[in-house]
Order: structure tokens, then sequence, then C-alpha cells
């Protein structure tokens, strides 16, 4: 019998930064069941006595006691939360301590800092970058090619859009996006309209067969979704992105973050904030 | 003289766990200028070295060891990087065990679980919802609403088209978006087309101040960007709210972040995928 777990992410904001390093912890385990409940905005001695009691009865009710993955900064807090049954790990407490010796400073202990209030140079710059996004999407607005940081070519359905909504909102980075069409893909060589900037380039392929599936889910049965049709459009397109000495990414079994993370990487883009 | 301080985030994929936790602790110390520097993809010995290199060439020419925020799970990769001048602060490390003891069995050690292969559920799953914003954005859609997780309303520029879309790419979640155009305002009530719908609506609202200044970004100088009528629209907005009786909230001082989460959270919305 599989084991069950039940898993809480506790945080006096968001919670993602206690989701995401649990997550990446409790990947590292097979075949167990792992329930996940995350309890955000833990702010108040009464929500983290509210939060200690619900993990306390579903110790009970599971007879195993659940695990936590806490991120609260309020060392009050956190103690209300270390008197539940739950194994408490603390991921303040594991490294704040090292960090204040090696900085030479105190800690402000200040509470949710990390994804809390806007700061406004941080929300414009992604705001502006999602909305370059969503303008230069399918490549409506040439002009918009100069301002770009990075310009995405493939084949429709080739990985394009999300990566570049995924760039703008995480790293307030200006991605634009070519869809290279059947034209393109006649013609062979750089579309004239990305000449001046081919510096920016960069390629995003796919298998042909995941393609023909992304394909077939929006048009069943046609041309555009045809095996024989995604297989070509991916060669011309493979071979115009080492012709004209475009990097490119093969897409299909990487998720939206490796992408672009592997893109930023590649080009050496910054990103704009954290 | 402030103090200045090179930060390392090392990784096997993305980095995007020590990113986050990292820059976590790192917000609570003020006054310090820290230069952070991701070294994803450490796959090989070759490339620890070549991190390990650059740490100790830093740490030479600051008179200062970085501070290396460390996700690998490579035991004989993270052998590597400590071997370097830096700090390590070795997240795998710190819990493992811990979790190992806990769950009575063995982690599989391997590297770049959390964000490295796509999954073809979750794959799907954030693109379906991407792509139904981004469909869905402006109202354009109305039938879709059906569809849709969660329904944003508000004026203009009030934050709703960046949270829907985090909230797609983020937790897989349908979410739609109706801006409150100068009919409904006028009208009062309800627009007909959302009410069968009320369930799912949420309001986001915002400083009729930080409004004005947003929208004169794009129109300076505009009916649309004047004061007055910022003031106008926020106010019959939130009384609209109110007498619906529809949960709302102020984004003006508030991350993407925040706003997707407390969205999440306070109508009980499940994230579909890690």
């Amino acid at each position: 019998m599989s084991q069950k777990r039940t898993i809480f992410f506790l945080s006096d904001r968001t919670g993602i930064t206690a989701e995401t390093l649990g997550h990446s912890l409790l990947t590292q385990f097979e075949g167990i069941e792992f329930r996940q409940i995350n309890i955000p905005f833990i702010q108040s001695g009464a929500s983290a006595r509210r939060a200690r009691d619900m993990i306390n009865r579903v110790a009970q009710e599971e007879g195993m006691r659940p695990i936590l993955f806490c991120t609260l900064v309020d060392e009050a807090l956190t103690a209300i939360i270390a008197e539940s049954e739950g194994l408490i790990l603390d991921f303040f407490g594991a490294f704040i301590n090292s960090l204040e010796e090696e900085l030479g400073t105190s800690s402000t202990h200040t509470a949710g800092r990390a994804h809390g209030m806007a700061n406004v140079h941080n929300y414009r710059a992604r705001i502006d970058a999602m909305n370059f996004s969503l303008r230069t999407d399918d490549g409506v607005a040439e002009k918009d090619y100069e301002k770009a940081d990075v310009i995405l070519v493939g084949v429709s359905r080739s990985g394009k859009t999300p990566t570049c909504l995924y760039m703008a909102l995480q790293y307030g980075i200006f991605a634009a996006n070519y869809p290279l069409i059947e034209q393109d893909l006649e013609r062979m060589g750089l579309p004239q309209v990305l000449q001046p900037y081919r510096k920016k380039i960069y390629g995003l392929t796919i298998e042909p067969l995941r393609l023909a599936q992304i394909r077939g889910e929006r048009r069943p049965n046609s041309r555009y979704s045809d095996e024989t049709t995604c297989r070509e459009e991916v060669r011309i397109a493979e071979r115009l992105f080492k012709l004209e000495k475009i990097p490119f990414l093969n897409t299909t079994t990487r998720s939206i973050e490796e992408i672009a993370t592997r893109i930023m990487h590649e080009t050496g883009l910054m990103r704009r904030f954290f």
C-alpha cells in the first residue's frame, strides 16, 4: 500500500517560497502520495493558532504527523506552529543565523518581503514587458522588434507565446515573437523584417509528432495538423536556424520554466527584478 | 560605506528554487547591495568546476567570500562547489535527511525534478489556461465565462490582465476578465452577461491617483487618464462590488503574486499543478 502524507505550506505572505522549496524536495520522493495544503497570510497569533489546530486535526484523522514547510519570519508565530504535532521544516530558521553571521548584521525580521508590497519599479517593468509581449504576439507590430530584448522564432505552436509571457512576467524581459509561416519557409533565408535584428533572434523547435498532436487539438484533421505538414515545417525551420546560425532549442520535453531559463542563460539576458 | 556582496545561485536545472529561496532570505537584510548571479544547469563535474573557479575569482577580486545558495542534488557536484571559498548554504542538504527519516525512504537524488522535464498533463493545463486568458482578455468571448474558474471584474487598468495570465501560467487557473466600461458604471448593477456567473466573480480596485498615473502613461492628458474620471469610475465600481456583495481587493500596493494568491485563497480555488 502506498504511503499518503499531508504537507502544509505555512507562510506570512503568499506561500510561493514555501511551495517552491517544499515542492523541490518532495519531487525527490517516489511512491508517496502527497496532499499539499497552502496556508498563506499567517500574520497574527489567531491565524497561527487556526493553522496549528488544523494541523493537529489532520494528524488525528490520519494517524500520521503532517510535514510542515514553514517560511514564517516572525518567531512568535513560528513558535505557535511548532506547538503542533507536525514535523516542522523551518526554512527561515535554517539559514538566517548563518546569513546574519556572515553579513555581520541582524535581519529585519520583516514578513512578506519576497512577494509582498509591490515595488513600483518592478511592477511597471513587468507590466510593460507583458504588454509588449501581448502586443507583439504573432508578429503584428514589426516596428517593436527594435525594443525587443529577444525575438523568438519558430513554427506555429512551437511554444513561443507562453515562453514570451513567462519571461515578461517573471523576468521583465521584452520578448517578441515571430511565427514562421509558409511563405517564410518556402523562401528560405531569414525573413526580411528580422534581418536587422539577427543578434536578438532565438529559435524554438519541437518534435513533429508532438506538434501534430498539439495542432490537432486545435484543428483536428486539417492540413495544419497533418503529420506530413508538421514534419516538413519543422525540417525547414531547423535548416533555416542552422544555415543562419541562429541558436535554437527543442521545446518538446521541456517545461516553460526551463525553456525560458535556457534562453536567458544562453543569450546572457539578465532579469530586470526579483 | 554600504556593504556589497556577491550572491551565487547554483543549481542543476533552472535555478528557480535557489533564486526564490535565496531572494526571500536576502530581502531580510537592509543596507547591503547584493549582486546576484544565477548559474543554472550545473550537470557535470566540468560545469561544477567552472562555477567553483568563478566563485573563487570573485572572492579574490572582492576580498570577500561570495554567498552561495545551492540546490544541487548530486552530492559529488555539491562537494566541488563546497571546495570553493564561498559560504555555501546547501538547501538540499539542510532538509533532505529529516525528510528521508520522516518518510522512512531514500530520496531518488534525481536532479532537476522541480522545473525540469515537462509533464504533458501540466504543460497542457497551463497552455490551455493561458490560451483561455488570452482569448477572454477584455471580455471578448462571453460564452467562455461558463468555462472560467474565476472572472475578474474591474475598471480598465486595475490589474486584471496580468493577474489572469499569472494565474494561468502558475496555477493553471482559467481566469477570465471583464472590464467595467462606462455603460456598466452608468447603469449600475451587475452587467447582464455576468449575472449567471456571480459566484465566480471577484473584483479588483485601485487607488484613483495611481490609476490616473498608469492610464496617463498610455494616454496622457486624456479624459481616460483624468483624475476626476478615475476617481469617479473607482467610486462607482466599488459601490457596485459592495451592493452586489462581490468580494474585491485593492491592487495598488500589491505584487501580482500577492493579488493572485489572495484570490486563490479567498475563493478556495486550487492550483492545477506544481
